[in-house]
């Protein structure tokens, strides 16, 4: 603990010491009335200066609750001054630091001395932000914080160790075992439902009758992950079909007039969308674990369903497959190609059958390729969702051409849309081979569509 | 995240690789039926190099099952030897913090720089925590772990270290915004019941109808926080009498064949035992925002409720007494007390009105010099318990000369029980006052008890 | 029991006995995929003989399902057949009933012989219905079977009285001991808020922003009656306003643009709107013990609400002064009145202030004739919603001038609305009066509105 | 409804109008505190008159309440008087019958006449409960209030209509519908288990740990049904044993030394006790369904067991067989038996090996008789248990001599137990010809024991 240092608490100013009370009381009737004057808002700074100066748990929750308050109503000038001061003002204590130091080099292999200045080198803020963190409803409005943190990520690069402080006390607080799983269906109360038509990224809800034909019929499903410190917010969701093979496109699956199926006749479930709801939980990873434990729910409850599959888009192709084109000193794709890769500039190319046909073949060699031998400049596979499903030990197990025919899909992708294949027997050796590695785990099919000279 | 350092995954003997799923598949398997072949457990430490050295979160939670349930099998000299690893082997990385430690003393201005030294300096053990936990059972095991290593502390110092960091992050794990706080009563689980039979510290339940008695009772209750990841197990409870007054003595508060009041007639909340149940969660208080927030559920329940006090044990004082009567020079009593203390040697004492008269002014001077005076080597209030209610910002209100004239309460303090007073407008002063200047608060008659020349 | 008697049990066709393992196990398959093919539906009185012959509860259950569902997928001459057989062949057994006649002239002192005839003049289908309520599902198959008879009541009056033993066994199964109460809030599940939507009969909800906007403000409640054999089918709500007056009109309650009030702030609930869901539970009454309750509700929560009014419509009015203005012997109005009432035959008439300045007087005066003077031909006081609420004890209030000025509003009663007044300390007084004497309680002000000369 | 009939209405004492206020609001008060003066009771008739003769629910709630509340607190002459009166008093109407029937005969053929003459027989008491049941608690004080009228049954045969209403009610009530089956298990509510303790009737439970060792253990199991409105009140409840055979005597199963099995490896269930727990609601049959509901659950939870049966005491067994020793003219066992059965007065006998063999035949002879021949006067199975079990389509599967060795064991049936086995296949036929028939359903093995002329 930081607090006890005389140093830091000689910072905090005298009069701070009768404002306590008040504060206290004020942030108390503040948090509960929901209003705060914006003219008599405290200085957010003083307020967390007063709060790591404290030794009380009692006293620091009602100025925790204050200056989460403050931060709430503040404008944003104000609210980017207090968090470029959570980078400065709230990092190590340099004094600390220092004297830290000499011992260690006194005393070099002096255990304690090490871990005396692993102690003096913690950001303050770390503190302070375990601190906020005690307050009522203070999780959740640490999520909101590193939200409002993330958009100066760009322009700030200082703000760059603050989000990583946040990013490495919240997989403390949103560990695995915190998340609880639920099925979202229509008997889902309406403000989570609410959540869930506003939430969805990768095929937006239009309305309440769209909501209930993707959660009502018997061969939907819905599960999402919840904490308990976030109440009713969910933090990520997943969609499920269930059908009798691997779907090729989105549109069959989406059709509204299409006939449910008996959930028992199913053999397939296919994970059709997976959206992360809070954006200042970045990098704080659920999606492997809701994926892995949706398989096992839906295996407890359906034993018919043996395949487990995603339909994904394939986001970034479109502009890798530009790139190369332009890029005549790319080897990845070859001057036959680069011909007929010209039909594509052509809108209504896809409703063309004569040009789908000599397509096909170029378009799956370039998508195998993409998948299987591009990589970004961090040595990575291009594609993020497939980074995502390889990385949760998933296989590519098929392309699609025209999976996706929207003015969004052909865009992204000229259209095309892949499966991921969760074979749980598999998972493990996939994932390592991918994360050790860096091999792509990929169906034979998938291998076979290479241009020829370059099947490994 | 140190898990990507090459160094370190280097250091995972080879055949682990095709360790893995077996062990993971084993670890599921074991877990599930709860047995372990203790011929076969496999090296503790293998298995953490194991779990630090993976990047994914699958591979990663069987592992640290695997790891958890071989602890709990193991015997205690293996057992002994991994708790000592994690302070040796585990410990921060020497050549990672050089390597840190060079570029700051280049470039001693650079945050980045302390930021990185910060990371490099952090032990190993603390992400060997954070992954142990990701394992369903995780959080309990490692409560369980830190029981078995607080037993070697005072013969191994150098588990200290081990012990902080279990601190630390148990901090973060039971956060008060986790805790969940639930009455007790007699609808409350047999399974749960069983256990507050079993934890109950301060008077010991005898047996069912002893609880029933405790529970039951329209001016009883009792209420004990809980957290998601340990289930049934209670953390803290506390037991709390609605009376008429503040009691003097503990015996007529749990007489069986007293009439129990209404509670809409009690106007005062006595907490006459708080009970910590987890030994592995040793330093992470709850005890103050338990009383608090019991405080509330109370004020709300029962408004006639005004005035909530505890009848505490004051364990300590019969030893300091014992000493100070040897010690000659000591100023805290003086020669007349001194001269009268020789009746407390005389077993029955405590029968003889006379006596008790002639004692009650020299004893309750003594013990208001005890509590307003005496202090400890490290300058801190001698009495354990009057640290707690005192460092919540409770008053001590009265001194209660023969309020536990049982045996122990004879033996410990000389039959004394005292009440603290939690004054929910003067916490805040009190608590302020007593952790940053050592000021006790107390009731004037509690002043008045001093010895003449040392009231202030 | 009906049962075991000989003569009843020879009707069962022999074929029935290898048949009814079939049936069970049918009825079973059926029950749980919800389909069933018409050309093999059983004879419904078949089965009805069957279930009254059944000594067994076992066998009993598995025959009352299959009826249900054949009844539930029978075409609607079918329906109906059954349900007039439930009038003829189902009524008292004449030969039991001649028997027990004859024991009762015989013996007219013996109790016994008196309960014999009770027994044996009991229609066989009241032993029907309760046998087939013990199927799973019974008891909604039942209400739905209600509702389909109740259809025919004004065409084939012989099936009155089996409407009367459905009123009769309901009232004992949907006993105010086993109904729920339930806040339905934003919070709720979709598919009961979808319910709320379809039922409500008042003031009809547009859409789930107009739901959103009835649940989710501050000052805004509904709550509803549950019944655990219904599941999750609301059998009555009722939307409530919290305000700070009692209002005089709907258009400014539900407009939603207005700004929340703080529920504390409130001291006025407003019941605008309860509608009853199941018309197979006509003459079950909730609506009383649904008002009182959440009278209750609110008082405990909100004790700063002290008034407790309705805002409701006249539904009838506009009929009734139609009436009587064309009849010129009518001496409920006079010629006076008459005269300025053509104004109410201009459409528009509302939108002009001299006309309603004109109207006033005798409009209000015709409305208090219609509700202390004007009786029907049965002697009741007219309107149907001041009989529900007169009659649970409530006080006619105000009488409120344009408090709808939508079509239906003025269509109905030229834009009347009337506050009725639930004060909990006058309703046993109140329903008493009006109950056993007809006595219609009124404030001053509505019996001032009374034309001069008929005022008491 | 009776309660509009004038001639009753005019029962009620002039002043009751005024007391009625009065009494709702002290009947509240009243059942809240738990306390009523004795001295103050009203007259139970005079608050049954004021309660028929009330047209609204709002009072009627009230007097039902205070009714009730007399009844508890009144001495047992009173509460006799009162059951009395409801036999007598609350009896049909007489004036009403008469009416009602001198219509019936002059239009004989007229239902509706026929219906009127129903409802005018129907005993006035009938009404009376339905509306005492209204009251907030209603339905337990009726069953506490038959209980106590069942205890007067055989000296007061006139209660004996008045206990038939109670049953029908009842059984509306407690249709099978709303009972809800809860598992009790260790994490069971106190209040609940204490209950368990307490009603256990087969096998008495001698305190806290025996209660454990029968619930906690992985191979044991317990259900019981509950009510909505008799809250934490068990109404029946059975204690199941996981087992890999069919066990014979009742000391194995018991023994708290035993090895629990896994559950998994069970194969066959064993309903080793079964009590009944309200003798207010006597005849009203839970049983049937409780144990058909558990085989379902255990069926759905454990597949592998396949097997159903109980361990039950034959508690006639001994009388009979006394009997027919007595009776020498009785044919059910021989001359041989006769002779060897003397060995049965020794006490002991059961530890003597060479008795033993030689009682085994004849006493098992005995018992086959006694359930496949002997019969009671009214023509059914002697034994009680066997009527329970057979009733529900079991089978009489296997004869255990030496089943219960404890005294009231070899009192009640010389030791001997036996099996019933619940086969869902065959079930219905078996309670068909049970109860239409007779037939007792048995294994082989119990045939065959029969003396060998009494084969079929």
């Amino acid at each position: 603990m930081v607090t006890s240092d005389p140093a830091l608490r000689s910072r905090r100013p005298a009069y701070l010491s009768e404002l306590f009370d008040i504060l206290a009381a004020r942030g108390r009737r503040l948090w509960r009335r929901g209003e705060v004057d914006a003219a008599t808002i405290p200085d957010l700074c003083e307020l967390g200066d007063a709060l790591l100066s404290r030794r009380g748990e009692a006293s620091g929750v009602a100025i925790a609750q204050e200056l989460l308050a403050a931060f709430e109503v503040a404008d944003d000038d104000t609210r980017l001054a207090f968090l470029q001061n959570l980078a400065n003002r709230f990092g190590p204590d340099p004094g600390a630091v220092k004297a830290a130091l000499e011992r260690l080099l006194q005393y070099p292999e002096d255990m304690q001395a090490m871990e005396a200045l692993h102690s003096a080198s913690e950001p303050l803020r770390q503190e302070l932000l375990r601190r906020l963190n005690l307050a009522p409803g203070g999780t959740a409005g640490l999520v909101r914080m590193r939200e409002r943190l993330r958009r100066h990520l760009t322009d700030i690069p200082a703000l760059r160790s603050v989000d990583q402080d946040f990013a490495h006390l919240f997989s403390s607080w949103f560990n695995r075992g915190f998340l609880v799983l639920r099925r979202i269906d229509w008997t889902t109360p309406a403000n989570i439902l609410e959540k869930i038509i506003r939430y969805e990224a990768v095929h937006a809800i239009q309305n309440w009758d769209d909501l209930k034909n993707r959660l009502q019929p018997t061969d939907r499903r819905c599960y999402s992950f919840f904490h308990p410190q976030l109440g009713d917010e969910p933090l990520i969701f997943v969609e499920v079909a269930l059908t009798k093979e691997i779907p090729g496109d989105v549109a069959t699956l989406l059709d509204v007039g299409r006939r449910p199926i008996s959930a028992e006749d199913a053999n397939t479930a296919v994970f059709y969308s997976i959206s992360n709801t809070q954006r200042g939980l970045a990098g704080v990873s659920f999606g492997n674990f809701l994926i892995k434990q949706v398989v096992e729910e839906l295996k407890a409850e359906l034993p018919n369903v043996k395949t487990f599959v995603t339909l994904s888009p394939v986001p970034t192709f479109g502009a890798w497959l530009e790139r190369h084109r332009k890029d005549e000193a790319s080897e990845l794709i070859d001057t036959a190609q680069r011909a007929i890769f010209c039909e594509l500039d052509n809108p209504g190319w896809h409703k063309n059958p004569a040009v789908v046909d000599a397509l096909r073949g170029p378009l799956l060699a370039a998508a195998a390729t993409y998948f299987l031998h591009a990589r970004d400049r961090k040595g990575r596979i291009v594609d993020p969702v497939a980074r995502f499903h390889l990385g949760n030990g998933a296989r590519l197990d098929r392309l699609n051409l025209l999976g996706d025919v929207s003015a969004n899909g052909l865009k992204q992708s000229h259209g095309l849309m892949v499966n991921y294949l969760y074979d749980l027997s598999q998972i493990e050796t996939n994932h390592e081979g991918f994360a050790e590695r860096g091999l792509v785990a990929a169906a034979d099919s998938v291998k076979r569509a290479l241009p020829a000279g370059k099947r490994s």
